[in-house]
């Protein structure tokens, strides 16, 4: 349903608009008709990636690690040597300065933010639960659970632009520096979720080594796509790690990860990495509460990989199979938005997502005309704070789970919502 | 090293024990020349009690669980409907009033007691970080890991006799009657940590029904060992729930089991059992952490039980291997110490543990000398609140996790250390 002649809609006479307009609704009013039943809405693995690590459905084959230990019984809090050494590589870190835990780094997350609250961390003066005021720095658009989990805890937020090169980092200098109820901040530093930013050495330096007023300032650097490439052009991470201890701030970074978009998305293994000091303390609080993670799991993973080259291998299968989806998703927007100037989105690189900016103050319109049509759409403005988008201009699309049929009709149906949005819009009686 | 004629310490002459005394210090010395390397420490399950758990490295053998949904993605925050069914049955609650998440139900204690914290619960006026002070009930002797969850938390502690019923529920209900502080209490209802009690039907009413003078009183109703028998009279765990629910207090239980010691120690599946609204609220929370249990693990569980009778069958071979390390135990303290008066101990019909109780003020010097002779005991005081024993008498025996020959070895160096102890006491210079 392309337009014959696409032009900017900013440049369309009011007579040439309303006729787009009714062009669209019924392109609309046909999808609706067909009774679609799509959904972009989270970034799920497909079924096909999920089959690549079936081979974890037999493993382990041994009961026991390298060391010896029986992997069925308790203990052992800090995870699996042999899979801390696989993943320090990929990640960049040291083994001793990684933990592996259960199946989700997004429970280290909140393990982590509980932890600060109610004893505050190794740098801190006091429990972060007695200071009058907390405040995270959140790189906008951003993911919807860091904001979701900081609103759960009382955390307010302040946001700063995302850029192509990670966080406006003079935005988040200026506003740390002075403000000590400033405790931290959000960064997903690899192919960004839903932006698909990569965090530049200059960029991660910057934060390593500004001045905060808060003491015990926390990077929470999600980098749960560190090896998620889609391209050749696979972009390393920065080393937060070692910037920040070179810039003597050691415990300022707690990084994450997981094998959640590696193996399997419910029963993978998550990863802390930090200061061998903040290891301890993590440890020493989880230690409370566990007597130790799923061993058994952990090995079934180091059987499955081998080694960190047996991660690159696996992570190239996973962009064999949604390469193809990404690729659609710009194909399909950019036959048919192009030329119209009322929308923009990024072709990532990596990650599970793409970040569409539709015009101005349609983006809730054109998730409730997608919803009409059939296809599900992450709520406008979930990537922000609270859920508000103040320009309500951002929509998170994902394309992995869905087959590449179905990404094809879903971006259809996208941009037949973004177009109908746009000339509703413009043509509105004012 | 079986003493001639065994009397009660009490009525032997000072020179009868000094000549006990030197016997038993002849045959420590034996000990330490041994060389012993002997460990009762943890209630751990034994390489062979683990062995019967071993389809689960080939399970599931499916990917999908009963409905349909593809148990390796995310979700599912509850867990798997057909495992909360097994367990529902062998725990007596409702599968609704039933959470099923990873490995540790320790975990979910301290999670709830975080949430209480930060939230309050669904019954709190406020969180209980607010409230000025909070104290718990304690039954001792008790579990270890349920005080130092506590103490990590600033929890205070106030202590109650355990008793072969269960807790002291009149002094339970004393204390909770007129303090608004004390805001809950630990219980371990069935074949208890160590002292092997079974909480009878009217204590647990009790304890269900007795009034609080906190509004949101909580039993922490740890039932880790209620499918552990020992012997074929099978205790029946007391139905809290519909107690609590009956009297008034649907809320007042937050009850956990877990698979730990039915199939793997540190790959099992946790369970929450209480009101259908506490579920929710525990839910809630954990929802910002986490976007779902490993529900390929809770498949493999389901897969290698079937059902609740598969694991009632499950136990009975649990039960062939351990009860005769539990009977050996018995019969060595009873063939050493039989007739001194210096020691009294259990015989647990289920469970992990013996409780041993020596002359007061010498468990201390038991575990030390012990130690000398190669022989890992628990800390003396570890079943108490900050590990303080106020009468040094208790010592934790767990015996399920060597073989039996090292069971025997290590109960004979048990009493040759209680023996001493004991001599070493009554002949010292006042």
């Amino acid at each position: 349903m392309t337009d014959p002649q696409p032009r900017p809609l900013s440049q369309m006479a009011p007579e040439e608009l309303v006729a787009l307009r009714d062009r669209q609704r019924s392109a609309h009013g046909d999808l609706v008709a067909e009774g679609l039943s799509l959904d972009v809405t989270r970034g799920k693995p497909s079924a096909a990636q999920l089959d690549l690590s079936d081979a974890l459905l037999r493993l382990p084959s041994s009961t026991r690690d390298r060391s010896g230990t029986d992997v069925r019984n308790y203990g052992g809090l800090q995870g699996l040597a042999e899979l801390r050494e696989i993943f320090a590589e990929l990640l960049g870190v040291q083994p001793d300065q990684l933990a592996a835990g259960g199946n989700s780094s997004l429970t280290m997350m909140r393990d982590c933010l509980v932890d600060l609250l109610l004893f505050g961390g190794v740098d801190s003066p006091r429990p972060w639960s007695q200071e009058e005021s907390l405040t995270f720095v959140c790189p906008v658009p951003g993911y919807d659970r860091h904001f979701a989990l900081l609103e759960e805890l009382g955390i307010g937020m302040v946001t700063v632009p995302m850029t192509p090169d990670g966080p406006d980092a003079e935005a988040v200098a200026a506003l740390v520096k002075d403000d000590p109820s400033i405790k931290g901040m959000w960064i997903v530093p690899t192919y960004a979720n839903p932006t698909g930013s990569v965090c530049t050495q200059e960029v991660a330096a910057r934060l390593a080594a500004m001045e905060t007023a808060a003491p015990d300032f926390k990077i929470f650097w999600d980098n749960a796509y560190a090896v998620h490439h889609l391209t050749e052009d696979e972009a390393k991470s920065a080393d937060i790690l070692s910037l920040a201890a070179a810039a003597g701030n050691p415990h300022r970074p707690l990084t994450f990860a997981s094998t959640s978009k590696i193996t399997y998305a419910g029963a993978g293994v998550a990863f802390l990495g930090c200061s061998t000091d903040q290891v301890a303390w993590y440890l020493a609080h989880l230690g409370k509460g566990s007597i130790g993670p799923d061993k058994v799991n952990q090995l079934r993973h180091v059987e499955l990989f081998g080694d960190a080259a047996g991660v690159r291998a696996h992570m190239a299968r996973h962009r064999e199979i949604i390469a193809p989806k990404f690729a659609e998703v710009d194909r399909v927007l950019s036959e048919r938005l192009g030329g119209y100037e009322v929308a923009s989105w990024n072709s990532p690189a990596g990650g599970y997502f793409v970040s569409l900016d539709v015009l101005p103050g349609t983006a809730s319109r054109v998730v409730a005309l997608a919803k009409e049509a059939g296809l599900a759409l992450t709520p406008a403005g979930a990537s922000f704070p609270y859920g508000q988008d103040p320009e309500d201009t951002n929509i998170r699309l994902a394309p992995t789970m869905p087959p590449v049929e179905e990404v094809t009709a879903a971006m259809e149906t996208v941009a037949t919502c973004v177009l109908l949005a746009a000339a509703e819009q413009l043509t509105k009686e004012n």
